[in-house]
């Protein structure tokens, strides 16, 4: 990015929030967003392959930490607690950013093609989180169901974590959701 | 339907199929699939949304069964029992057209977007499983973390019945995930 265009990534993902909190999802266009920002439609492109990526810009940061901090984790934790592992870090780079997502996941609420894009990028969370429980020497089908169970716990703990009146940390969420799953056995 | 239209419906699902297995799925058009049943274009869509929909035509079916054995399990069972109750009831549907889910399968498998299709479509299964559990009075998170579990285990179990060389039947498929499941905690 050039000079002048200090943060134009941060700038075009605040217009994109404001705007579609305002305007609604549909009636914002690329352009606006662009115009909104300061920047030009191109530059926008550059950054996002559509309006819809603006609100899942962190995640494949949040993926890419799961995976290495599944690998990271100790040899002797079980599949799903390595992959549990895995969702408290990755859900560690949202902690302090609870009111962005409280706001998003109200704009992800009221438009269906973002459940669609949302529901995409948990099924890649699930795919890089069993690729990481195999690279521990986790075999099938127990890598496929503890990574799509961690996955679970996490979204169900997530949901809470926006929508609970005054809830504890996402970390303390992720905990309560995984010692649920386990009291259902 | 009228009386000069016997089986429109499964002649137009077999025609897509092949065609979809022929040519391909982008390559084929509701025209094409119309035509090749010999029914017109409009009574193409007057059975289906869009010709994505051919492929998950059983699958509403297959939600409102599942829904209904929830609520009819025995009361003793726990909520992961009943929700997988309703899986297995759900899956007998399918347990003899294993020929046809495979060919589907492959179809599903080359194209992104009848995978987002199929990722849409068990969400609504995780969706009326929690419904129902909720109707069974499970609070939450386990109804939702119960919901999301027994539709795992479906989707690793049916995966594993379309792609293994000579599995089990699909109930025995899903026991098995179901068993795997249960021994990772």
């Amino acid at each position: 990015m050039g000079r002048w265009e200090p943060d134009a990534r941060g700038r075009m993902i605040r217009a994109a929030m404001e705007l579609f909190a305002e305007r609604g999802f549909e009636q914002t266009t690329a352009g606006d967003i662009a115009e909104s920002a300061g920047v030009t439609e191109r530059t926008f492109f550059r950054h996002f392959a559509d309006k819809r990526e603006v609100l899942f810009d962190g995640s494949a940061t949040m993926e890419r930490t799961a995976y290495d901090a599944i690998l990271a984790a100790p040899d002797h934790l079980s599949p799903l607690d390595a992959a549990l592992a895995g969702m408290v870090t990755g859900g560690g780079l949202l902690e302090d950013l609870r009111d962005h997502a409280v706001r998003r996941s109200r704009i992800i609420a009221a438009n269906p093609s973002l459940q669609e894009r949302e529901l995409l990028k948990l099924a890649a969370m699930v795919d890089a989180t069993t690729e990481a429980l195999r690279k521990r020497g986790v075999t099938e089908p127990a890598a496929s169901l503890a990574a799509h169970s961690a996955v679970t716990v996490f979204h169900v703990a997530f949901a809470r974590w926006v929508s609970a009146e005054e809830p504890p940390g996402l970390a303390e969420c992720i905990a309560e959701a995984a010692a649920a799953l386990r009291a259902l056995r």
